[in-house]
């Protein structure tokens, strides 16, 4: 095909920021309207990207996608003010069914699967991209221009993406948290956390050869309870104390 | 100086393999003997990585250093063994004092701060180490030879130490148990986990941009109840939800 496949983009936030970069770079798919009702943001990012702009619902163009970014309790309501029908609008979130999009319109999701930070660039082709929608067709439309920004893919249901959302909670939110209390901990003490930064890139590094079950070490997994009293008495605050022994029994009792 | 460090390596594990590989490497540094009490796994290393073997302490040669590298727990006792004394004797573990080698030779600790895999190559130059000795003379000596191997070494006392193997439990050991809990609950409702690999890749990136704790997300910082609580009900363990509302907690605390 020689048409590039055409996107209105909704949504002014980091999530349609980075989603707006990644489609000026694509050969197939061009973002040709961006809305947001947030008028400085919208205009700032449409200059930055070189996108045209409009705040007014009744301007948006006729396009083959029209992907809403926008906060997650926001979606519905908004689906229902666009002013057209049987057109294919996506939702970009991890968290919100397929079904919070109006019927009114062909309802589906491109999840970018990615923790996105305000400024940071970012290599879309390794982002995992999640698709659902009612239809092959619109599954094929989505495809096509998902395939244009990532190389990964996949038909993920509303049903799965929840859990991969649960999932993502723990290996980033909590796991960030986690990278707070030993940062925490080093500079209470007056040691570079930055020392540990190796280490920490090395825990992940592990992940491409050995599953966590395996790749797990430490006093907690052999049940070492002087070493763990140690560290308990060395913890500065009660709260981090209850996380070190929760997480300290839950790998205990994974392993015995 | 034209002489090269001659080390002698007492130990055949695993942190005992890497260290031989990393000086097999180093111009300046050299092992010149491997002991080990264990036969097997001693002459399996000493054939693998060319370098001199004995079972026999008696046998031991002259070195610039002894670099003890086995089980904690042993250290003491085995530091008391060696057939001679007033010579460098340095310890690589992170958990253990200065004090714990027998006085009769100088104390000293050569902690390289990582977590290392049986069979998994790994860049020494990136990997921090850690220093201790009792006198400049020992401390440059040491400095010396770790600077052969890593690029980053630094000066870390035996109670900086303890607090830096706390902070690791958390950002190594307990971050890789969120990583199998993640993957548990992928596993348990049939989603593939490798689709957040390039999260888990991002969440570490962040670090060297942001504090982790500028660069919290998710539903905790929100106070998003309403999510939260639809994670719990997706949760497959017990001990998993306690987990999951404990973190949620401290992220909560943390910003509020």
């Amino acid at each position: 095909m020689n048409r590039k496949n055409k996107i209105v983009l909704l949504g002014s936030g980091n999530v349609a920021e980075h989603l707006l970069r990644a489609f000026n770079k694509s050969v197939n798919s061009e973002v040709i309207q961006l809305y947001s009702r947030n008028i400085e943001t919208g205009k700032e990012l449409s200059k930055k990207c070189n996108v045209d702009y409009t705040n007014n619902l009744k301007n948006l163009k006729d396009a083959d996608l029209y992907l809403i970014s926008i906060n997650d309790s926001a979606i519905s309501k908004f689906s229902k003010s666009l002013p057209f029908e049987n057109r294919l609008v996506a939702h970009t979130s991890g968290a919100t069914d397929i079904n919070t999009i109006d019927y009114k319109n062909r309802p589906s999701v491109f999840y970018p699967l990615q923790s996105f930070t305000k400024g940071k660039k970012i290599d879309f082709s390794n982002i995992p991209i999640c698709l659902e929608a009612k239809s092959t067709t619109d599954y094929n439309k989505l495809f096509n221009i998902a395939e244009s920004i990532s190389n990964t893919v996949r038909r993920v249901s509303s049903e799965e993406r929840k859990y991969l959302h649960v999932s993502a909670v723990f290996v980033n939110n909590f796991t960030n948290h986690l990278f707070h209390i030993g940062k925490e901990i080093a500079d209470f003490h007056s040691v570079d956390f930055n020392l540990l930064k190796p280490l920490i890139k090395e825990t992940v590094d592990k992940l491409q050869q050995k599953s966590p079950k395996d790749a797990q070490t430490g006093p907690a997994i052999r049940g070492d309870q002087s070493t763990m009293n140690k560290h308990l008495n060395m913890i500065p605050k009660e709260k981090y104390k209850d996380i070190y022994k929760l997480i300290t029994e839950s790998i205990f009792d994974t392993y015995n």
